[in-house]
């Protein structure tokens, strides 16, 4: 049985492992102060080319959101984003339990648009509903695709117009950075948002993730933040070195590219069997429409998920590649998908 | 300058001032241990034909839905209701400040369908997604449309299948109880529901609506929830004392009655002339689809809002009428209308 | 059986009522945005010598109380108070529930001192502990004490060394101002503080406080807050012809007056009797110390709490006078207490 | 410079590092239903007797506390703790922002004791105070100490009296079931209370606790809860992993016995040199009274934190060893100690 579940089924990269044990013994102060952590976040600064960026590391995704919203708005403001976004599904209601209203919009293959942004917005009545003050997105998306240069100038510059806040969940970052499609830069990212996360928990991390705010109003305290939710790990010098090893050399980089290109390979797999997609994708994570019929024999070898149901004979699927994702497992894999749909048409 | 901008405009009908006046030197208890709050405890549980159920006297429409939510939900559980429902749009996120989402389903005409309810309650994901567990609807709706017997029944049934809260936000309950197409009455309203209330503040009080629990399990120490949120009203004897008027000879009826009245009369001038509606209604507010030119007009008479936009030339208002409606306005206005039509039609 | 329970015993002064009737079938907007509403906010704007204020009408002080707390907190602030204070017993834990910690000192005879703020605020330690930012004072107080000017002074003086919020609970400020020890104006508070607000439920309205915003940077919004705190009454109204009543002709401090002065007499009556209290007051509530066996007695004719056990064989009662106590309940009460007291000595 | 801090300040102990490297490349489920954190669970099981209990793995001690708090409260139930009770100082106010008032008392030496829990039980007052619902206990206390199995037990029968929750946080349980002192089992902590956890974080793991539950009515969709709060760690298998080292052969008791010692001998360093103690302790903490001029030539060379100001000349000045503590250091600091003293006394 192999998995394509998601990216983060197996343990850590073994950069990480071995920087792990060669800083084990060394004393350091906790909550975020240890060196590791300092000088992960000069190297982001680096990266980013921001300067003037805060950086705090956190222990994960569903954290990161809860934080940015906690951190941003006030008790009566609230987030916009499309149906499909993580904080709206998948994260039992975290934003709300921190007290805040999601309003969400259809978007686009996973991605919200300038004119869904400006209607909501423009909708508000006054006191009497909640005033949008967020716009939250995801880079790679919850579907896999990713935001242009273009698309994400656009979204920027209607938050601009509108004095809203754009938050965007990195949870697959660095897999949308090494997507062939992609022509944003982490240093466009940091111009062109308030705030936003780096992921390492999906990319080779055994945990943590990397929190940057740009946008000067939105520093003050967020150390409080994190302690009051829980976030604020004792031991920060793991996720420190961690991110020291992720970043260089561009680690994290080298380990999105693996992953995207198993699953393009495994894309290519259904492509040429004339397997439709839900969505065209050009990171780690792809969703061909299969037969159930298929999906049967085929979870009889590997794990992934039933993203929802597509008709009463057809299911979309999400196959999910990692880091670490075999070679020859997509290899073996394309065996039992030949070996099985022959059968299936012989029935 | 008259206003249908709603059925809150006026002050209390006359025999609740009257009553008020008379009561007013006798020493009482407060908090909702007052002996008129009692007494019109007495006269629901008649009127509902209940002798189990609690009440409560709450300030308002927006805390008796916080309220509900508080008092039935853990954290992780979600209230389900149409997009269209007050505490959805008109409440300044008022349940997801108390940490709970809203799961919202299209809704026909304002009203919920068990279908609605069953697709949101088997979406659910385990602990990744929150977790449905009641169901919110209006009667009247924010449409002003009402449930009828068997669509009440039919939400009973899927309730009790998925074993979910049902509530019902009454502040137009009167309106709908005396609509010519309702065959729901008090004692049904409370046998198919868990709690619910009816209200007052529309309907000629003051202030204040009366908060029915059932269901024996959601009980408990609803009066801690009353103070906590800021609901326990000092001299709640006002609103007892509103309540035995309002029960007097279903003295509530009498008023939601001459409201409807009075919105059904808007409703012909409107229909005679070919005005559309949104949606058809026969309670105290109607939704004709207007040009706006001719909206323009008559909001130099008349104070009523706009709903939503319809088309670049349209859109649709909303026309409230009230307990205090004077007929003779209304007859003024239908000669407003007409002349005002008269004159766009030889533009 | 008399009542010295509370002063919300009553109705309301008839000339509210009055009032009421006079211009209940008026058409007016909600939501504190109608004529009366207005008015009474630019009386007050004239009684505060302050015409930069901002004023809401809200219906209770727990909710004043909750609404301070939100509109000037961050998650992570507190707010500072004695351990006696209203928020910090009788609320429920509503200031919690709106997710805020209130960090406590002993104070003296209810009051706070500039001292026990500064050690509270220079006790916190980064952000493994909230940061306090508010300080919360009655006055009167809980018991019944009052704040001089010197005193509101030094506490202004060390919230501006530490840049604290000062916010006043004034249920039952009218009393306090009639006070024969009083040295301070409704433009002195004004001055002083914050925010505050002027309570109109203990002193004479059926219900509602005015709520008043003086810092620039806190009344930003605030319409929100009370929106979604279910604080937004629709029929806004009531509470604006109450404060416009209770404050032409200084109606209000007229009403404090008496109920002072019946309190007054009350304590002059257990003073003679060499009966010692647990705080001296000279407003409307006092708490002598009486024997528990007297306190039997009096409970068969009069109504009073019982604030704490004091010793085994005493206890210590408060006794509250309002607006409408009566002359001669409290005549009745001497004899009552004579009688009583002669009949325990002869055991 | 050495750091006696705390107890977080070295990597994790050997034994889990070798672990995590050993199991890296298995694939496995995330969110804790991995089989590293389904082994620890039955290990856990065995090692306290008690065959029904739940087992999660979560992040941190802050976390475990908030989870404690939203899975057993309803919102208007309140904590009972001590005032130095981490949850009440030293979490930014974490049960707050969940909704939770801590109701407090003063505690000996850090415990607390059934008569200050049946104190504040006893003072509630319906609906105008928050209910207490759970008792909150550290085990060692924030000072070091530990209970008896006598005075766990006797808190145990005060919360059946008053059908109180009690939960204990484990953080230093290890340390406090290997002090010299103890005479509690992990089954006996088992038996007497609802909930508690085994700390990992402080006792020789990178990050975790394992969170027992072991009353039925608590256990009920706890996941929500850890999903909600953001602590369901993707790779929970990292926690597993740990636990299952740490139970192995009891290493968390050897690593909890070498902080113990460690820290006993520096007390024995201070003690012979007549300074005395805040409190007495068994445990991994000390907390010296030392003169100010000593702790400003200590902390040339040591890192140590000052607890709190003793009087004008002297503070409480804490040290904690752990797992990791080197024997030389020791031996080191008692000659610096020594040093120290006899240059100061020349002065």
């Amino acid at each position: 049985m192999y998995s394509f579940n998601n990216d983060y089924s197996e343990g850590a990269c073994p950069e990480i492992l071995k920087a792990l044990i060669e800083n084990n013994f060394v004393q350091e102060d906790g909550y975020g102060l240890d060196n590791f952590c300092l000088e992960a976040t000069e190297i982001i600064k680096e990266k980013t080319n921001h300067h003037n960026i805060d950086v705090h590391f956190v222990p994960g995704g569903t954290p990161c959101n809860i934080l940015a919203v906690v951190s941003c708005l006030k008790s009566y403001e609230a987030v916009i984003a499309v149906e499909t976004a993580h904080i709206n599904v998948h994260e039992t209601g975290a934003i709300e339990a921190s007290g805040h209203k999601i309003l969400t919009c259809k978007g686009n293959n996973g991605k919200i648009t300038p004119k869904e942004i400006e209607e909501i917005f423009l909708n508000r009545m006054e006191e009497h509903m909640v005033y949008p003050k967020m716009v939250f997105i995801s880079n790679a998306t919850e579907l896999g695709t990713i935001y242009s240069y273009d698309e994400l100038k656009a979204i920027r510059e209607i938050c601009d117009k509108y004095d809203l806040y754009l938050y965007m969940d990195g949870a697959r970052l660095s897999s949308a950075l090494v997507s062939i499609e992609n022509d944003l830069s982490l240093a466009n990212i940091t111009e062109l948002t308030d705030m936003f996360y780096l992921g390492g928990t999906k990319n080779g991390a055994l945990l943590g993730e990397a929190f940057i705010i740009k946008n000067p109003e939105l520093k003050e305290n967020f150390r409080y933040h994190l302690k009051q939710r829980g976030q604020m790990l004792a031991k920060s010098r793991i996720i420190g070195i961690e991110f020291k090893v992720l970043l260089n050399n561009d680690l994290h980089l080298e380990l999105a590219k693996h992953a995207n290109k198993m699953a393009q390979t495994l894309k290519m797999i259904f492509a040429e069997a004339d397997i439709p997609f839900l969505v065209d994708t050009s990171t780690n994570q792809i969703f061909p429409i299969l037969p159930n019929k298929m999906i049967n024999e085929l979870k009889k070898e590997y794990k992934f998920e039933i993203w929802e149901k597509y008709d009463d004979e057809n299911s979309v699927a999400r196959f999910v590649c990692s880091w670490d994702t075999k070679k020859d497992k997509i290899l073996q894999f394309y065996n039992d998908f030949k070996r099985i749909r022959l059968e299936l048409m012989e029935l």
